[in-house]
């Protein structure tokens, strides 16, 4: 383990015990929030590393495979603990959140960073324009249950039966992105085309997932608790705390490596990883939190969002699809970027 | 004649009789509807090869104009029975799940076998490309009337001078996309590229095209006439009826071609048949039959939509131009093709 | 001074004399409309030849400043004396009615032309798709208060902030953006990228320029006297006169520029010339408009606009994206595009 990873384990534990203490102490809500939120953040990164360590021995698939099913496990538990705790309506803003931050803030923040530093960015190659394809597919399918029901047509009393469907299509299409990925076939296996060397021993890999894993889990469950009294001493309304702040705080740590890559002029391997993440959450977190919801009692999770976030929806992945199929990129579209992200924000920040 | 050909010409006789018989028999609904349209589609393929031959005596640009007027025979003759009986609904939603039936599942099984069989197709010319922005420029256009109804503007009381404004502009950009197909211009010619050899004699063309043309007439009439009772019996929606079941039913055959193509690794090609059969349907055959419409009696067809079909439309184009212009496709990106294909049609299917 | 300009200087002293005359007589409405359309045209020709012979002396980054800064002058004056007349919607409809014309009629025009005389027009160079991608970021943007609006969110009483919030970012944007044109970047630079000859003396230029924007200021203000009683007099609606008739009078000079580029074969500059235009207005002109509106007086103007114009916008932004970013056209194209703005002109024109 080399030591920037140690001083990660030390500080992760630290930030952990903190909020488990802030949490049983039943300390002030936004410092318990905040702390937890660092917490969460930091086993995310342990888990990631883990993961990756994990997959440097088994072959890129199964690398693939391990990092769909892992690297989204600390988003996966808050959204389970806060669907127990009602808290629907936070974790659908969220899971779109995450996917607006990475294509509109995250994609913007890199391309503005990578051009001052870089000038004229080149991201020609065919991976991130399959990726905003498939993302632009992705967000057709979800805009669908949200039209039934704000349209009221007919199909608007099995409402339940379309969500379910359109997330069994969305799973097929994820586990079809998926083999392609294992298959390590060009057109889409930049993502995992990094080297990965074996640094650590098989027992330290496990013994850092599991206890990573178990400390997310107990983490998520304290960051879901002090976000309502969070929000309300804030003064935040739900919408806006799930769609920017949990979303932000979710994805913290994964977004910083797509801002350092376009920062080192890996253009193309950035704008991979960045709207790959997205693309993950449409395509695999949000519809198994859907189907799993049905399961895990407290509200039931839906594709139908308010007709704004569709609309921010399909205004990004439209966008980005541009920006993609550009090829290359200036500063100045980050910059842009950045402003619509800010106006979306501001559309929700009020009331 | 080729063997092939004749059993062709043997089948559609066949089948034709045995429509006309279950016809005036009154039989099951269900099967008289099933056996009129395999006619139906038999004699769509002997007026595709007798319009074929023809062509091949007249030189690139009459068969193109041929092809306009003569291709689409069949399902002129199904719209104007069916709108004679009332059925505009059907009508309207048979047009529009013929383009979303083309760009989306017919084009996905076409990426998706294609990509199987050839692994990563190219298709990099300008014809694919030309066709993907005049079809989003249809369904620009086609919108506005839905949206002048739906959002209550001034213009309002004057829906259907509207209508026939846009079925004029429409049929302007049909006659000069069409004279630009005559002229053989390469940016949109890849479609009559194809070597059609005189095979047929004149007299025998002209037969064959005579025959079944008449007897598309009569199957028609009979398949409208079908169509009620057999959705009835089967518990099948109108709007799904249309959308999706006279769509596929009216472009069996012409769907088979892309599909080969693609099979066949001719994607270029394949990518126009099939994306230049939803614009001919946008830019030809429904403004025609708006226009006909006020003449034939029975009920008008308009454009006006529902918002869920005009948002299918619009997103439909977007993505089919974006995997056109990517220049690349993979058969992940078929599957997210048929995907969205089925979540709208299941959004059809309850209710 | 070239002859050709010395004509232009006695024929917009002649027509705005008339002009004058014929507001001070209060003769027929449509006649002094037409006349001060026509002399607002031509004193926006000399304020515009002006600016680029200042802006010769300066170097060609204070020229982007410059024709930023003073080209839009009197658009800006026949905005503001209109919002004074409380004519909002009229200005709003005009701003949007200068990007769909840029977007759709002139850029329709010019491939139309520029096709029939050039056949195939290549423009695939990298300063069209930037100015592309920004005009559907900034699109993506005006379209969140017109949404919080009509969807009524709970920022809907907050519309106020909102709009002022999307101003500010728009105008950093621009501001950023202009910085680029300034710097001279290749990415974006294609548009002050033709010769500027120092041709006027310096006494000249300032002179032609203050007595032109004075005239421009004079008459802006009969244009938007006279504009109410003419459109009364011709049955034509508020936002028909806004959309088209202000829009293309505002703008009808400018276009020509963009469409002789096109015409001489300079594809690549023509339609950086005829989007930039558009750009200017959504990233510059309305921002500062909507701004300038709280201090002087009138109406105040909004970026809520109706749902037709925002669907308007959005299907203009996308179309010209694609057509842009497939780097090729045809005259065909152009016709589509004509045939859409008609399209989107008709269904404002009953009511």
């Amino acid at each position: 383990m080399e030591r920037k990873e140690k001083v990660i384990v030390v500080l992760a534990i630290v930030a952990s015990a903190a909020a488990g203490i802030l949490h049983f102490m039943g300390a002030n809500a936004v410092l318990g929030f905040t702390v937890t939120a660092v917490a969460l953040a930091l086993l995310a990164v342990l888990v990631g590393d883990a993961t990756e360590q994990l997959g440097s021995r088994m072959g890129p698939g199964a690398t693939g495979i391990l990092q769909s099913g892992l690297g989204n496990l600390p988003e996966l538990f808050i959204a389970i603990f806060a669907l127990r705790a009602g808290l629907d309506h936070v974790v659908q803003a969220a899971l779109i959140g995450s996917i607006l931050g990475n294509s509109l803030l995250v994609f913007g923040v890199a391309l503005f960073l990578g051009g001052l530093k870089n000038g004229t960015q080149k991201f020609n190659s065919e991976p991130p324009r399959t990726i905003a394809v498939l993302m632009l597919l992705a967000v057709a399918a979800l805009i669908f249950p949200t039209l039934t029901k704000y349209l009221h047509t007919p199909a608007e009393p099995y409402i339940d039966n379309l969500d379910i469907f359109v997330a069994i299509v969305l799973l097929i299409v994820f586990v079809a992105s998926t083999y392609f990925s294992i298959k390590g076939d060009p057109a889409v296996s930049a993502v995992s085309s990094e080297e990965n060397h074996v640094r650590w021993s098989l027992k330290l890999t496990l013994g850092v997932l599991a206890c990573a894993a178990v400390g997310a889990a107990f983490v998520s469950d304290w960051f879901v608790e002090a976000l309502q009294p969070a929000m309300a001493a804030l003064g935040i309304s739900e919408a806006f705390a799930g769609l920017v702040i949990v979303a932000i705080a979710g994805n913290a740590i994964e977004n910083v490596v797509g801002i350092q890559l376009a920062w080192r002029n890996q253009a193309d391997y950035a704008v991979s990883v960045i709207l790959n993440s997205s693309l993950q959450i449409a395509l695999g977190l949000f519809p198994i939190l859907l189907l799993l919801s049905f399961f895990i009692g407290g509200s039931v999770l839906t594709f139908v969002l308010t007709p704004l976030l569709v609309v921010a929806l399909a205004l990004a992945a439209i966008v980005c699809a541009f920006i993609v199929f550009d090829g290359e990129s200036i500063w100045l579209e980050g910059v842009a970027l950045i402003g619509l992200y800010c106006i979306i924000a501001a559309a929700f920040w009020w009331g």
